[in-house]
C-alpha cells in the first residue's frame, strides 16, 4: 500500500509519497521504513525526528513537522487505527460447522456462520450471518448472536441472552452466570442461605467488546444490559441488573457490584470499583483502583486512591490516620484557646 | 398459581385473593398484575403505594400497608425467595452420558446424572445422583461430586478434589489448581524459584456456591477447605491452605492469600483482600476494596477504604498525607509551647 | 525414601536415620512420623520441639535445635522443596493424541507429547517433546510451546504466541487476546471508538508459570514479553505490551495496565495495580493492594494501603480526609501567629 492508497479510502490531506510499498504500521519509536507511524500527542514531538517510519500520520498542527511522506488528518489517532484495521482486515472464514460441533437441530445457524471445534449451540439459539464462534464455546438454549460478532474460543454464553451487530468477546468470558442472590434464613445458629432464582437477562448492544475471562451476570428478575459500543476490558466482574451506557470504556479488573446504573461516556479506570446499587452520570471518569461509594452526578474525574510512597514513609506517615480525629480535635482546640487568647 | 396454593406450600397468613394465576414474582417497580412482589425493606413502603402488583409478602409489621391481596410473613425477603423458586423450579435433566463425553471407564457415574457435550470425566471420579455437569467442563480423577450439585459448562475441577452435595459451581471456575508456592534458591545473579509441589486438595462442603471465573487453589500439603452453605460471587481468588468456614458470603473479585482462616457467618464485601496467614472471627463483616492485614477477632464491620473525592479535592487533600507525620508534630510542638507558657 | 537416599540425591549433612521409610513431606504442625517437615523460620524453632515428624531438615544454626534425624542443609525451605518435589514427580504421561483432540495436519507435534480430550492445535503450531496439553485446551496458529511445558485442561493460547520450556499454565488462562486499544471518534453525540487491531504477540520465556484464570494480552504492534523463571499466581491481568523482567513473582489479582515494563526479581502483592506506561527497577518490593501510578527507580518497598479500622473508627477518622487541606492551613497559621507573637 502507497499513501495513495491510504488517501483514497480514508481521506486527509497527502504530502509527498513513500518510495515503495508500506507494510503496515508501528510506534514512533520501532517502526522501520517500510511502516507508517502517526503523532497524536504533542510530548511525542521531538521523538518524531528520531523515528524511522516511512511515513507519517499527523494533526493539522504537525503539518510541517517533518519533511516524510505524510497525510494529515483532523484526528491522527483515529486515522492510524483506521490505517491499521485496513493492513490487518478480519480473516475471511469460510462458512461451516466443524463436525465436532453439537448444534441442537433446533438452532438456526446462518449459512455463513463458522462454528469451531467442540462448540455447543442449544436449542432455539439464533447465529447470525458471518458469525464466527471459536472452538470449545458454549451457546446456550434462546441466545442471539447478531451477525458479524466474532466469539473467540471458550467463551460461555448462558440460555436467554443476547450480542448485538459486531461483537467481540473474548476467551474465557462468561456471560449470563447466576446473580449474587441469597435471602439470609437464619435462627440462632440453625438455618441457610435462601437462593434467589435469577431468571433475567444479560443483553449486550451492537459494537460491543468484552475481554477474557470477564463475567456479566444475568439479572435476577430484569435484566442486566450493555448499551452500544460499550468496550469491556479483561477480568471485570458486572453484578446482576447492571445497566451500562453506550460508549462506555471499563479497564480490566473492575468490579461492579448489582444494581450499578453507569450513564454513557464514562470512563472507568483499572481495578474501580462501584459498591452497587449507585448511579454514575454520563461523562464521569473513574480514577484506577477508586471505590464508588455514592452516586456521581457530574462529569469530571472522582478519586480514591492512597498515594504511593516508599514503606517507611507510608508506616510513619499513615499510623497518624488511626488518631486522626484526635488531631483534628486538638488543632481545634489550639484555635479556640489562640482566640480566646 | 393463587395466593392459596402459595400459601399451601410455604405457609404464613393469607389475606385476600388475586383474581387470576399469578405468573411469577418482580420488584415494587417492575411487577405487573399478574406477579406478586415483597416488601422487606421498610425504605420502599412509600413505592409499595405505587405498585402495579398483584400481589405482596409483607412482614407483620405491614401486614395492613396495602389493601392488596397479600401474605404475610415472618421474613418477607426469605418467603419470596422461596416463591421465587416455586416460579423457577430447577429444570428437569433426563440422566445420561452425551456421546461426545469422554469417560473414563473407571469412573462411577450415577444414573441419574447427566453428563454434557465435551466432558471429560477421569479416573475413579464419583458423580452423584442427579448431578448435572454442563458442556466443556473437565472432573479430574478421584474427584467426587455430591448428589444434586449442578456444575456449569467450562469448569474445571482438578484431581482428588471434592464438591459436596447440591453444589453450584458457575462456568469458568477452576478448582484446585496449583497453589502459589516456591522456594527462593539464588546467589548473586544466579537461581530461580523452586516450585513446591502442591499435593493438597481442595475439598467443599454442602450447599456451597462458587461464581464464575472463580479460582479456589488446592493446599500445598493439607486441605484448602470451603465449609457448607458458603456462597462464593464471580472473580475471588482464594489461596491455596485457606479455610471458609459455614455460611460465609463473599462479594465479587475479593483476593484471600494462602492460609487465611475465615470463620462462620462472615460477609466480605467485594474486591476486598486478606494478606494471608490471617484468622477472621465468626459473624466478622469487612467493608468492600478492605486489604486485611492483621486478623480480627471482634465480630462487626471492618473498613479500610479511601473515600472518594472530586479529582481536584483529592489532588489538594491527599498531598498531605505525604507530610502527615511532620505536621502531627508540628501540632505536638504547638501544643508543648501553648501548655509551657 | 529413607535420609540417606535423599542425602544421596540432594546433598547437606545427614544426622541420624529414621527407622521406616520416610512417605512424604509435612508442615510441623501436621507432619506424622512418616513425614519429614523443615524449619527455616526461626519464629518456628518452639514449635518445633512439638512436631511428631520422623525426621527434619534445618540450616546450619540450627543444626543441634533437635535429636530427631535431620539433614543439615543451607537453605531449609530450598531443601525442602527438592525433598517435595522427589516425593512427587511428575506423572508420566504416555506420548500421543487422544482420538477427540483436532489437530491441523499442517501442526508438528513431538511424538512424546501428550494431546488431552477436546484439544484443538491450529496450523503451524509446534508442540514440543514431552509437552503435555489438557482436555480442552485451544492452542491457536503458529502458537508454540517449548519442550515439558505442561498446560492444564481449558487454556487458551491465541495465534503466534509462544512459550518457553518448562512452563506451566494453568486451567483458564487466556494467553494473547486483544489487548485493550480504541481511538475515540466522536464528535458531539455521534461516533464511536476504533478498534486499533492488535497484532502484536504473547512470548513468554523459559521455566514460566500462569496462575488459573490469569490473562496476558497480546501486544498492539510489538510484543507483550514476559522473561524467564516469572511465576504469576492466578487472576492476574497483563496489558498489551508489557515487559516482566526474569524472576519476578506476581500475586493474585494483580493488573498491570499495558506498557508497564516491570524489571527482575520483582515482587508484588496481591491485588496490587500498576496504571500503565510506567517503569519498576529491578529489586522493586510492592506491598498488596498498592496501587503504582509512578515509575520506581529504586529496589525496596512501595505501599500504597489504606490500614484497616474498625468501621466506627474509620468513619471518625477518614472523614477529616476531605478537609485534609483545610486543616493544614490552619495549622500553619498557628505557626504563623506563634512565630509572631
Amino acid at each position: 500500500m502507497k499513501l495513495q492508497d491510504i488517501q483514497q479510502k480514508l481521506g486527509g490531506e497527502r504530502i509527498g509519497e513513500v518510495a515503495s510499498q508500506l507494510a503496515g504500521v508501528g510506534t514512533i519509536e520501532s517502526a522501520d521504513e517500510t511502516q507508517i507511524t502517526f503523532l497524536a500527542n504533542p510530548k511525542y514531538r521531538s521523538a518524531l525526528g528520531r523515528t524511522a517510519a516511512g511515513a507519517v500520520i499527523v494533526g493539522p498542527e504537525d503539518r510541517d513537522i517533518t519533511s516524510k511522506p505524510r497525510i494529515v488528518a483532523a484526528n491522527p489517532y483515529v486515522y492510524f487505527a483506521r490505517v491499521a484495521q485496513l493492513f490487518s482486515p478480519p480473516a475471511s472464514h469460510a462458512g461451516g460447522i466443524h463436525p465436532s460441533a453439537v448444534v441442537h437441530a433446533g438452532a438456526v445457524i446462518a449459512a455463513s456462520a463458522a462454528i469451531g471445534e467442540f462448540v455447543s449451540v442449544g436449542f432455539n439459539a439464533i447465529i447470525g450471518e458471518r458469525v464466527q464462534i471459536g472452538a470449545g464455546s458454549i451457546i446456550g438454549e434462546n441466545v442471539s448472536v447478531g451477525a458479524d460478532s466474532v466469539i473467540a474460543p471458550r467463551v460461555t454464553i448462558y440460555p436467554n441472552c443476547s450480542l448485538g451487530l459486531r461483537g467481540i468477546i473474548h476467551s474465557g468470558a462468561v456471560i449470563g452466570a447466576d446473580g449474587f442472590g441469597f435471602a439470609p434464613d437464619f435462627q440462632g445458629d440453625h438455618g441457610s442461605w435462601i437462593k434467589i432464582p435469577q431468571t433475567g437477562r444479560v443483553i449486550i448492544g451492537d459494537d460491543c467488546e468484552i475481554g477474557a475471562n470477564t463475567t456479566i451476570d444475568r439479572g435476577a428478575i430484569e435484566d442486566t444490559i450493555i448499551g452500544n459500543d460499550v468496550k469491556l476490558d479483561n477480568q471485570i466482574q458486572v453484578g446482576h441488573n447492571c445497566f451500562i451506557g453506550d460508549h462506555t470504556v471499563i479497564a480490566g479488573c473492575v468490579g461492579i457490584a448489582g444494581s450499578t446504573r453507569i450513564g454513557r461516556h464514562v470512563m472507568v479506570g483499572g481495578a474501580a470499583g462501584f459498591a452497587g446499587h449507585l448511579e454514575v452520570c454520563d461523562g464521569a471518569v473513574i480514577s484506577a483502583m477508586t471505590l464508588i461509594t455514592k452516586s456521581i452526578t457530574e462529569p469530571g474525574m472522582v478519586t480514591a486512591v492512597m498515594p504511593q510512597m516508599k514503606h517507611a514513609d507510608w508506616l510513619k506517615n499513615i499510623a497518624h490516620l488511626r488518631q486522626f480525629d484526635k488531631l483534628a480535635n486538638e488543632v481545634k482546640e489550639i484555635r479556640k484557646k489562640g482566640d480566646a487568647s
